[in-house]
């Protein structure tokens, strides 16, 4: 508890997993995207219709989960059972919300994988914003739930 | 301007930039992973000597610049030529603070690349402190500057 | 003429371009998806709404297109400074039709780039009817159209 | 049957998996390319001794089956414990015949990979032959087999 | 014994694996970087604090681990339950010395895993010490170790 | 001269390169793998015919030039105008030797990728006979010359 597990005398590795059972493990987190007034008024003139903005991130986010490994370092590779992404235009709090969940049956967890996902849909809908207004900002990338594994369930409180 | 300039006829596409002039592109961008009082101990302990977590993260948002087309699907695959990401511990505030820099000679800015950096790097920084706490946050990745291109200099207010 | 150029001396090699001015090319690619009764009447009904099927495919082929370079062996990674992907379900002919347009400034053109993009999206397709029906079948992936270089303009008779 | 199960509320996700059985599961495809007179000649010249272009496509084919889940956008990415291609010049037909075998044992089918592997050996076939002639035409991409999971045994009629 | 076994009638392939187990099994690797005087001194001048050089190469090995698949053409893709990569000054030989060892539960060895994680890790070294001096040189890649499936235990005599 | 350039301040960067011009640059750079008997015997008697061993690993280095900037973390992703491999069985010396040469025109040198490109080769041979033994060797990874750029050209003496 409380040790960074990834280190070993001071140098980094990616954890040794092999005598973990594998199980079925599910992470959902979420992330927001704090909008201007130009670019709330700009998704909701041109985010009707098909090839909604809201799509292509909520697409960005499920290819993201599966190259979570290549992004960080420590992860290790595993195999996805299933992953789904919400992306959902909230207009009163000038926000999209992006909720994810991964599963794996695997050694270890897929937080990162959730985590991954939900960042790489905000940054998605930042680029589809980005020529109505460059002051937008996500926030709130945090990890909700998680269960399977040693370490049991934990759920945001 | 504030329309959504990756649609046309309400579907995406990647936007044609064959017009545009080549010229140096520069982009600032931060993040910041608010840390519980577990994970801030975690990283006050076992961040000293070498191969420390912090540099971890800087190399994961440095490679991540370079992924950045691969991951938003209407980004441009552009020549990078600079990406410099620093990644700190404010112990202060409990967070680790994030700002990256990338530049380029490209037809088109490199906003999505700085922001990509940012979130991976501080996406690193959770996956290194998750074992001590499943509670991080990671907020406020947003850009900071940007410069060169038609539309010039922006900087956050 | 009639040369294989990737080859010399009997080996595959990728082709030094340094010599060649770097110019705007332009390629367009089609390609189509053969449906089944089944396949059809699934996508009829499920095609309508946000998320459609048919916008998948669109994104897996704009993002193919950045991957071409990765996929064959012999082909130069170059910047792309347009991808644009249609997708259209021609229910009289009960077909998915595609068609891509590819546009960069570089020393080599972009047809392998709009094939590329046109055959992912008719397997994206593939991929979300199949479970109506495995006996689709894609079809008629082939060049429509390319200009600049030494080469000039082509475009099928 | 005949229902788009990688769409929810017309929404699409990565199909949750993690309830079926791992199986022995296997998958044949096939592609042909359909040759112009100048590209049969240039192939009949070019195509004896090592490094023979059709060795090219069989290995872009192999590793291409490594990377469909990285291309479709809905695939689950899988273990596969056989890739087989083979790429056979049909004089008489003026054509190139593909056709691949993918093994694996997991929760889900590899009909994706197979029909990937032989779509990227066929681009590159065109690849290599197109300074020869770019009236070449992809066709026949299309699934031959498939054995293993609940729904069985599944062969072209 | 003594055969190509990634070749069937003389055409490569990736071998058929699913009638193996999944069993543990270990390899382990290594490789050496040759300095030069003026590289030996640059890397002992600024090789200490943080963000040493050695860190940048043993994290650039323990990600390469993770691609093997993608770059060795017959390599079958798997999960990975460890990578360690130690990298280390040896100022009396002037060398860069490099040993990995990685870990899986499947149904193939990983010693191209720890080959390849020890060869980006040299590659990475060479790279950070160019400026220095380019009369650099890898040497002694090379496996030290294997356990784990029908051909047992392997260790360099 | 002799300064670690990659690093600031003690922190590893991608280094700026905005300020330099793009110039045609070359990269020559060699490997070995030194063969068992059993090995040599094994690739003597397989490697006739088509698919012979030596032509995958000579496509797995030409792809894994394009995969350099991927692979190491501080180099600059770069547009490559030419890709080279030569692979060679040396009976007489049982070696296999590979040469590569890599050309662009930008900003920087192409060393990694040569270098890249050459020890994928050579990690790949090892691959093809190491059913036959495990005991090859890989060595003599270096650079031959480079071309362009400010430094001029060097030639290993």
């Amino acid at each position: 508890m409380g040790k960074l597990t990834h280190f070993e005398d001071g140098k980094p590795r990616m954890v040794d997993v092999s005598d973990k059972r594998a199980t079925v493990r599910v992470a959902r987190a979420e992330a927001a995207v704090k909008l201007t007034p130009e670019a709330a008024a700009a998704l909701k003139e041109g985010g009707v219709g098909k090839g909604d903005p809201l799509v292509v991130a909520q697409l960005a986010g499920i290819m993201a989960a599966k190259k979570t490994s290549e992004l960080i370092p420590l992860c290790h590779p595993l195999p996805l059972s299933k992953v789904a992404v919400e992306v959902v235009f909230d207009e009163a709090a000038a926000r999209v919300r992006i909720t994810c969940e991964v599963k794996t049956k695997a050694e270890t967890g897929v937080e990162m994988e959730a985590l991954t996902a939900a960042s790489v849909a905000a940054l998605t809908v930042y680029d589809m914003l980005k020529a109505a207004s460059k002051g937008l900002e996500i926030e709130q990338v945090r990890l909700l739930y998680k269960s399977g594994g040693k370490s049991g369930t934990w759920e945001r409180g």
